[in-house]
């Protein structure tokens, strides 16, 4: 036909090219490189057996191979989740299960969030650098996503202010703990003042929190949809991906008492619910493990590849020029080169080193309008041992030739 | 907060109310009624077993845990799928494995289908009457939908040509099959008139055809896909939900080659992948089952029940004055009161029905802009022996009483 130029989507349109971690994954599978890459958990960590036995019991609830009427997903997983999120101290009082909406990962609650939120040409507040994919979801609903200046303690609270003061926004979307791609997570004490800013400014904060648990270095700071208590202006995302297997596809958002059935029809357009025989069996899962246990061990392994990366980096990069963080949680290390000569694009070279048998991620991927040309985001959480190690003495080389 | 209201997106206000469907069939529930409402396949037709075992032995399977990276779907079950559309005559063919994206159950499909086409103010053509819950989904992104007429041959292509006369459109929705609500089926001299003005007129058509195969007096035409050879300018979408189960919400929608990397980047935003566990069951039963074996006894037993519900409604309703029809496959019955007193509202009447212990969808509910307030849609799947007739004896009560 090649006529469906004329009748395409600005979204559409704005979705064309391929992303940048996608290719960059795609370019590692292709040269057999040591990865970096992608921000996934290692398998290892993954209950299979349990997992396995709980669905296979869940398969055998009659109910499960019909329609579902309640679009939210199965209510007793989403009670589980609304009490450990209270005991945790994830979430005010008014927080139920009926706040709960189980989704296709967390990248369908930020999806759901933008169609509730997001006009074309709305205004929409991101970190710098951020999440690529979000900053997609909310450009293909038509959005301009507008940078906040960040450092190591996350979003500048005055750079927020003097934003909101002549810019009118839907909401700020943030990745407060160990954020990908920078490893950073936004102290508490300016979790209280960009609270502060938002809510005089009329503004929704979208949280997305999938790696609250993996904290390695003690607690996460206490959540923005806590800290705003009885003032509901935050979405909260989250997700079963890291903490038990992203191949069940489930995560889940908080919806404040205003969305809730906007929530739920803008479910209804995606397709009604998602699979319940699965979300039965996480909730059988759930009710059998020690779930405080499971995040110890969690904790406990990644904060050994944490460990064991950031001193890999003081040994192979520091020599090189190559700065790097030390996240506190999660599985991102954010790679600067400050010396590196004039023109130096870390998009080029992430291509030229994934030929050299090792993938990092362009800083430049995650950065709504030009920057990142310096940085590299390097994931932790599928390597180890020698590998890490062999993939370390690589990148070492790729910079000591090139930067 | 009660802050949002200022910055909620207009899809979200567009979907603020609840769907009619939705909220007979609650009603449904709270009054214990009959239920000729909701357009399901019957439990007693699920493989329960068969599948259970397959996605058994898919959990053994360690790839199905992490992230696949495939965002399209598992490629031997897209493989299945596309090789029995060539073979079922349902696709020409440039339709290979590639083109085939597992969705969500068939709304997700028209969703995304949705938006790739669809910008605010953009002009969408559909049946008049047609199926609610694509009607929300496509003004939910902003669209205009105009109503070209139908009778009972489906679209009529002199109005379809009249209207894009005049009205640039992005696309034509179309249920050809055993239409939802109406039950009509598109003739095949109409189809190629129809995808004759699409091709004039530069639209696309979303072929939303999840009715194919339940077809009880012989084959469906042609569908428009195959139609239109290499003119690939449809869109067709399909579902599992009606004849393997609908728990499973496993879809497909066929994508043209143009508009491949633009579904990709769309189901990258609404969260990646679906859950590979019950795709590679699926396609484990798949492989096992007699399939056209299984979709004749499928026809059999809701042939069966169209026949049954036909003759009932010549018993019960030809009496009281209601005009039905006697659809081709599917679900549904379209019955109409062209006598009914000045003021009738097939809304209230349904309101008054299900509190009477008999429940059925308004035909209001099946129109963009007014229409169907004599009309109602009346679902045979899930009814069966003498609940079904004593539903229908209770609906010819209230219409006696009513009309």
């Amino acid at each position: 036909m090649n006529e469906f130029s004329g009748i395409l989507s600005n979204a559409a349109r704005e979705r064309l090219g391929r992303t940048e971690i996608g290719e960059m994954i795609s370019l590692s599978a292709k040269h057999g490189a040591i990865s970096f890459g992608a921000g996934e958990p290692s398998p290892e960590m993954f209950p299979v057996e349990e997992m396995s036995e709980a669905i296979r019991e869940a398969l055998r609830e009659p109910d499960v191979w019909g329609y579902y009427h309640d679009d939210y997903g199965d209510p007793s997983l989403r009670e589980w989740i609304a009490d450990r999120m209270f005991r945790d101290g994830l979430s005010p009082s008014w927080v139920s299960a009926r706040s709960i909406l189980i989704t296709n990962g967390g990248g369908e609650a930020v999806n759901l969030a933008s169609g509730a939120l997001i006009d074309p040409g709305a205004v929409v507040l991101v970190e710098s650098p951020t999440y690529t994919e979000s900053l997609l979801t909310f450009r293909a609903r038509g959005a301009v996503c507008v940078s906040v200046p960040s450092d190591d303690e996350g979003i500048v609270p005055e750079e927020l202010e003097r934003i909101v003061s002549y810019t009118p926004a839907r909401f700020l979307y943030t990745i407060p703990n160990f954020q990908n791609p920078s490893g950073r997570t936004t102290s508490a004490e300016r979790r209280v003042r960009i609270l502060d800013v938002a809510r005089r400014a009329g503004i929704a904060i979208v949280e997305d929190d999938p790696y609250h648990y993996l904290s390695y270095d003690g607690p996460a700071p206490e959540s923005y949809l806590r800290l705003a208590g009885d003032d509901a202006r935050v979405i909260h995302c989250s997700s079963f991906s890291k903490i038990v297997a992203p191949g069940l596809r489930v995560g889940w958002m908080t919806a404040p008492p205003e969305l809730e059935d906007i929530f739920r029809s803008l479910r209804v357009s995606a397709g009604l619910g998602r699979p319940l025989a699965i979300q039965r069996g996480l909730r059988r899962y759930l009710d059998r493990v020690d779930f405080p246990g499971r995040i110890e061990r969690l904790r406990s392994e990644y904060r050994g590849r944490r460990d064991m990366m950031t001193e890999l980096c003081r040994r192979y990069l520091t020599p090189v020029g190559v700065r790097t963080n030390r996240p506190g949680g999660g599985f991102f290390i954010w790679a600067e080169t400050p010396g590196a000569r004039e023109g130096f694009s870390s998009r080029d070279f992430a291509r030229r080193a994934v030929e050299r048998g090792i993938c990092v991620v362009p800083g430049t991927a995650f950065y709504p309008s030009g920057g990142g040309e310096r940085a590299f985001r390097l994931s932790f959480a599928k390597s180890s041992g020698e590998a890490m190690e062999e993939g370390m003495r690589r990148l070492s080389r790729a910079f000591a030739d090139e930067v």
